[in-house]
């Protein structure tokens, strides 16, 4: 008999040889049915492995991460079955799970695989999966191994087998196909229910330029039609709600060839979406005792040794600017917490003076390399709402909740209603890759765990995922299409104060270093903006909106009145303009609905004689007809609804 | 007879050999007493050359700069007289007159001149003064120029002289002095009836450190005792207002050796102030129909080809920042106009969408030596309050004249009441110094010329003084001391939109070229900031100050009724703390003047009861007991009287 630990830390005793098959057996029939892959003693194994000494079993389904990575694994095994069965000569390499679903990249030959090759290769992958083939391991000499695929003529494989140099080799067999393989599969093909071939695209062997190429082919899979119905219908909501798009529908923001790849321009609106965004911080910020500051996008090389960053990421970011005589070294600022230190070290501090609290919406600049960028959310410049606070160590815990609560105010402010926590802790076992001493990154570690206990906060803590100065709390939002985003961060430091020198005379009479806390809610403006349009679909809460209303009158005669309920709506601070073009208003209405403008006011000749507006409201139609000042009322309460006070 | 031609236009008729004297003599004696230079058929003369040949003559006295020049490049010769007669072993170099006063270089050998030896040097000057002493130039042969150097053991002057390779050689005499001297002095030494020493500094031999090191002696002279005096008291109230002494007191910016010099830290105080001026400049853009866009810090190098600021200042700029892998090369820029130039170019514009008014606070980067560096009003990274317009040809008067309407209501709205203007065209003997086409050039300089005209401003023109890339419109604020500062710009500009192909739609349904304008009111907000408080003397005005009111309770018993005074003047948007220190209301109130805090409220027992305030304003002293309403009222309707809407 052997034990097995499973993870609610049950321990329970199955025949030596049991699989991980049986151990979910005997949990519930029906549990078993879903599982489809398992870890034992941390290590990948079959669902039909025998277990041969103790040690603790993960069982997964499709729902886990792990759970979907074998399911996507063996899909790509199906797929090179696929596509051998269609194309015989053809050389298979390498096919992993990726993100969402898997790859297989092939050697054609002479053939092209097109749009309308997808079809036929999904049938065939659906017929050898309704087979219910079973996926089974064996080890193989790498003399048997080299023969095979020798034999095949394929080069890629016979490398791939020569750099094997420890360890076992293993091919899969399913059917009457064979894979090179290190293992991990689901049971059997069967569970295979749908599947779908998404693209195809060119790449190079090993990703060299000088290998040759070859044809990856994209796929998808799920254990139930109605799940691949469900992300085809996703990723076209996503497609429709992409950020690049809108931010373009809407004149937002623009990229330039010339200025350069990953360098956003803020058109007008979306400056003054950036500017209402910064505004609503600040205020909540000024109420919260934070000092605004500005400092320079550059700093001395010297400034960046100091702060550790260069040592860090020097070589890889934006290299030196140089000055033209005297030798000096400037670096694009990657971060402003530097200068911020600097800040704090231009005059001396008592303890009655702290928390000192520096915030600016600082715009740093970090190399991405171009194939890495993407619209706002993989950028080379780009604007955080940072701050930091200069506290006592008996501060920090009241100043880290104090951040929580900014946090989830600017999330429930902007319809983030979903959102999880991540603990970012240090990896103990690589402890060179962080600065400062043990026993700080200790104290800020508790610091942290304590803060999101007494918040009660929903949280997971991640190992090795904290910032090379500090632990740190991320924010991962959920938006409308259940997509994950990391947006604000917090993060305690007790590295920085030391590497400035900073202090304050505590009452004591005596020079205490203080614990600095950064922090952005939004994280970045430009990713923030980004998420926000996709999580919106571009429908801004009322607020903040670009436009919140467009008048519209049915004919140039209703000019006059327009512009006499313009004037009043801007009076009262209300973004309003009117749509004078010579077109019908039926037209107009379409082209505010899609513009996303909230509400239209309809006028004409009724309306003019009776100095009211025929209120529309954006995707919900006709609210009837009032009077301008009960329209102005009714916007001011639908927008102090959405926007609360911090 | 000769014909000289005065700068009036009037001819008249003089002897040949007359002198520039006998001249001034002939316009009036009084007139005659004061003129100390002349120049002759634009060539500097003395006042007792005589005239030859027909010509025109222009006469100086002491308020001309070119006067000033004269009489101190004399009281040079006087200083090298005095030095000479203190110090015999002393090789003297060069003595030029500067911006105020004047130098010498002397090598003093084992000698030292320190602050204690400066009266005595003064005294012998103002002795050799009063001998009345003509100064007369004649001209020597470079062997006996040499010669007369040679025997001095002088070899500075022994290498000027051998480096004089064309022209004349010539010495100037006065009383037994004798120095070599290109010419140009007034009329006698007794003009010179004050003298100070100022300083003396370290200066090697023609600049280079490898040279010999050298005594820089500076001093200053005025022909009458009482302008030394005036001056004197001058320099003692600017060395108060000095912006960098102020900014210190006010924690309004400061700098840090690590970031690196000539880069401004802003510090909360600063930040605000300098955010309440954009917001009041922003402000009246929009009513004016500027729209905000945000560009990035840097710009592909091509972006700078492409404008012309590469081939313009590249190699004397921070110079390209590089990628770890891709070769990029990325500047800070120096300028938005490119960056905007891309904006305007990310969608195409009929004629009726124009004029667009792309407005930015765009901080630029431009390299300047560390010597030069100056507080706020040189450095290396400056935010300028940015726009270009971009408009047809035929708006271009009309929106010209409103750039000029919203720089004149900034400067009123700052107290510059005084100012002057300047048209700044190209010097078109030197046409390859600017870019663009002769008749661009005509066109923009027409534009300028007609604007000002129209608008009735008081102009200068200066040729050369134009950008590169087009002809501007200077604003020279006077400071209250007198002082002269160039603010404000306005430039406008045929060659940047062709040289980014910018086109817009015409009525004739053809593509055409825009015609752009660059403007800044403040010009940047550093130099804005530096010069406003050197102006103001750090009293800002009330709408614009940091702290407008700081309450002062006589003792902590009043501590409530202080924090309830300050709930209400903070639910008004008044800027007030309560200076609630363990101290005697005299040092809090002492404390207040110094900080310049407009407005101190002192409450007691009295004012609790009665539910009001001692009001005491800056520098003015007691202004009675009224209610905090009454104080509210009050303070808002002075605010109102200092800023009026644009």
């Amino acid at each position: 008999m052997i034990k097995i630990t499973l993870p609610d830390g049950t321990i329970k005793e199955y025949k030596k040889g049991s699989t991980p098959m049986d151990v979910a057996k005997s949990i519930s029939e029906g549990f078993a049915r879903n599982v489809i892959s398992a870890k034992f003693n941390d290590k990948t194994v079959e669902t039909s492995t025998p277990l041969n000494e103790d040690g603790s079993l993960v069982l997964y389904t499709f729902n886990d991460v792990e759970g979907k990575k074998t399911f996507w694994h063996s899909s790509a095994h199906v797929l090179a079955q696929a596509i051998t069965s269609l194309y015989p000569n053809v050389k298979l390499t390498i096919g992993p799970a990726i993100e969402n679903g898997f790859y297989y990249d092939v050697d054609l030959g002479e053939n092209v695989i097109s749009d309308k090759d997808f079809k036929t290769i999904e049938q065939k992958m659906l017929e050898f999966a309704r087979g219910k083939h079973e996926f089974k391991m064996r080890e193989v000499s790498k003399e048997d191994a080299l023969n095979l695929y020798k034999s095949q003529n394929n080069q890629y494989k016979v490398e791939l087998i020569e750099n094997l140099t420890d360890g076992e080799i293993t091919f899969c067999d399913h059917s009457d196909f064979t894979d090179l393989c290190r293992g991990g599969h689901i049971p059997n093909t069967g569970i295979i229910k749908a599947v779908k071939i998404m693209s195809v695209a060119g790449a190079y062997w090993r990703g060299d330029e000088k290998n040759n190429q070859l044809t990856r082919v994209y796929g998808i899979s799920f254990p139930k039609q109605k799940m691949l119905t469900e992300y085809l219908a996703l990723l076209e909501e996503a497609k429709k709600r992409d950020h690049r798009k809108l931010g373009k529908e809407l004149e937002l923001f623009t990229f330039s060839a010339k200025v350069g790849q990953g360098l956003p321009l803020w058109l007008p609106k979306g400056a003054a979406l950036r500017e209402r965004l910064e505004n609503f911080l600040k205020k909540a910020q000024k109420k919260a005792g934070y000092e605004m500051v500005i400092t320079p996008h550059i700093g001395q090389k010297e400034l960046y040794v100091t702060s550790g960053h260069y040592a860090k990421y020097g070589e890889d970011s934006f290299q030196p600017i140089h000055t033209p005589k005297e030798g000096e070294e400037f670096l694009l600022k990657p971060m402003n917490c530097p200068h911020h230190c600097e800040i704090y070290n231009h005059k001396p501090y008592s303890y009655k003076e702290l928390p000192k609290r520096f915030a600016e919406f600082g715009t740093v600049y970090r190399y991405e390399q171009s194939g890495e960028l993407h619209g706002l959310t993989r950028v080379r410049g780009f604007t955080q709402d940072d701050a930091h606070i200069f506290c006592t160590p008996e501060q920090l815990n009241e100043e880290f909740k104090s951040v929580i609560d900014l946090v989830l105010y600017v999330f429930k402010s902007l319809s983030f209603e979903n959102f999880t926590t991540q603990v970012s802790l240090r990896d103990k076992e690589n402890s060179d890759k962080y600065i400062g001493s043990d026993e700080n990154w200790q104290k800020a570690e508790n610091a942290i765990l304590n803060a999101v206990k007494e918040k009660g906060l929903d949280y997971i803590v991640e190992y090795g995922e904290a910032a090379f100065y500090g632990p740190k709390l991320d924010f991962m939002v959920k938006d409308a299409l259940g997509r994950s985003w990391q947006l604000g961060t917090i993060q305690v430091d007790y590295n920085l104060p030391e590497r400035f020198d900073l202090t304050y005379k505590g009452a004591d009479n005596k020079l205490h270093r203080p614990v600095m806390i950064h922090r952005a809610p939004f994280g970045s403006m430009e990713r923030f903006i980004a998420v926000l349009l996709e999580h919106t679909a571009g429908k801004f809460p009322l607020w903040l909106t670009p436009e919140q209303v467009i008048i519209l009158p049915i004919s140039d005669k209703y000019q006059k009145y327009a512009e006499k309920v313009l004037h009043l709506l801007e009076n009262s601070e209300i973004r309003a303009l009117i749509d004078d073009r010579n077109e019908k208003t039926g037209r107009k209405i379409r082209d505010a609905e899609l513009n996303k403008i909230p509400f239209m006011l309809i006028i004409g000749e009724k309306e003019e004689e009776n100095g009211t507006v025929s209120v529309r409201k954006q995707s919900e139609g006709d609210k009837g007809t009032i009077t301008t000042n009960e329209f102005i009322s009714l916007l001011n309460k639908e927008i102090n609804s959405t926007l609360e006070q911090f």
